[in-house]
């Protein structure tokens, strides 16, 4: 058996997700391992670096399964292309060491979370941003995003309130980026719990609107409550940027 | 009666175009005048600066109508914001001078054509250019492009094969930009025929194929026969960027 990587792009919209569920399911995992079984005619399953939630995108994300074929890689790629709707796209798929596996071998991930700040709708970026026009202060933002790098128990930013594996995870950097007015939240670290990203961008969101200080993010962090933290921000405006390997 | 300029952006993927047909078509025009007769509880009617095709798209669209009311333009757009569907959106209201016309008063017209060059496919483009993966001759397009401009009988890129008005048009420029993946048509002109823009879009990228010459676009503009024209690009990849008043 061969190991393949493949490196994918995605507008989530309408899936359920990256995660294969039940098979009448829209997700793309699901659409991946059907295109992928009907090339090879064998059943294949595939791996992904993450979950990514129903309506969140990819830019790059990465996935990696086993087969025994005669294939080459640029021929399934071509295939691939061939039967993947056009909201699913294939940007490389090579051969992999036999030990490389998309999630385990993972070292760091990016997201990225996009607002658009304006009274003017942005109609071609409506699906891939969060649309919010407020009065939000950049530099508070930054000043909490600041307070939440580093190696911390993220529990109070964990969806799954009955999380039974460590909830320690370690923050590289968390940008602030004023882009127009698009403000983006990037944010790089080795790995994230559940909605994790999204909870923490809908936290700093409440401290740009005032509602909470950059100060406050350690006692948050230290009461390990979900209920404490911020809402969980619209998964439309949340794309995995890159997930990094050794 | 005040006369009103709206300046719009709209995704034109589900919309049979701009011009109101029957009752029960999805058009811009249509979604407009019914807000607009929500909001000010009167008939309106608007005229945009000309109607864009089913499937084409505007950054920047302009229209105009006349109604009494005593809201104030800043009103009616908070309303009209309100109510139009998330891919209409309305850049700009404001009063306009009585004899302000979208359409009569316009001196220039610019639309973009994108084109996405790459085997690799754009998904979240995927809507708003045209995917084609191709060795271009972007050269020789520039060159065919040149002798498109200024002023001639473009009755060869007319699709109305029976119009009776004149068929003499002016293009002030006529680029092609390469920007990475992406090569952009930018067209400026006094006016366009029916399909005129994709017309020749589809016949430079036939000259960059190299099914045409650069030096054949003489001849066609001469035999004023759109049969000998190229094809019909796909509407998703254009594009109304900006209309100009004096």
């Amino acid at each position: 058996m061969k190991n393949y990587r493949m490196d994918l792009a995605y507008d989530g919209t309408r899936y359920q997700g990256w995660q294969r569920l039940k098979p009448q399911d829209a997700t793309i995992q699901g659409k991946l391992e059907d295109a992928l079984t009907r090339i090879l005619e064998q059943p294949v399953e595939i791996s992904g670096s993450g979950r990514t939630d129903g309506g969140v995108h990819a830019q790059n994300q990465v996935a990696n399964f086993h087969v025994e074929t005669q294939m080459t890689p640029q021929q399934m790629l071509s295939q691939l292309r061939h039967y993947l709707p056009s909201d699913i796209g294939v940007l490389d798929l090579q051969e992999a060491p036999p030990r490389f596996h998309a999630r385990l071998s993972a070292v760091e991930k990016t997201y990225v979370y996009r607002v658009w700040n304006s009274p003017v709708p942005n109609v071609f970026q409506r699906k891939y941003t969060h649309q919010l026009w407020a009065d939000l202060d950049v530099e508070a933002m930054r000043a909490a995003a600041q307070n939440l790098c580093g190696t911390h128990d993220f529990r109070s930013f964990c969806a799954n309130r009955k999380m039974k594996k460590s909830t320690v995870r370690t923050i590289h950097s968390l940008d602030v980026v004023e882009d127009g007015n698009e403000i983006r939240f990037v944010v790089r670290g080795d790995g994230f719990l559940h909605h994790m990203v999204r909870i923490l961008v809908g936290t700093l969101l409440e401290v740009g609107l005032g509602k909470r200080t950059a100060d406050s993010m350690a006692t948050l962090l230290n009461v390990k409550k979900r209920e404490l933290a911020g809402e969980t921000a619209p998964a439309c405006g949340l794309i995995l940027q890159e997930v990094v390997y050794p």
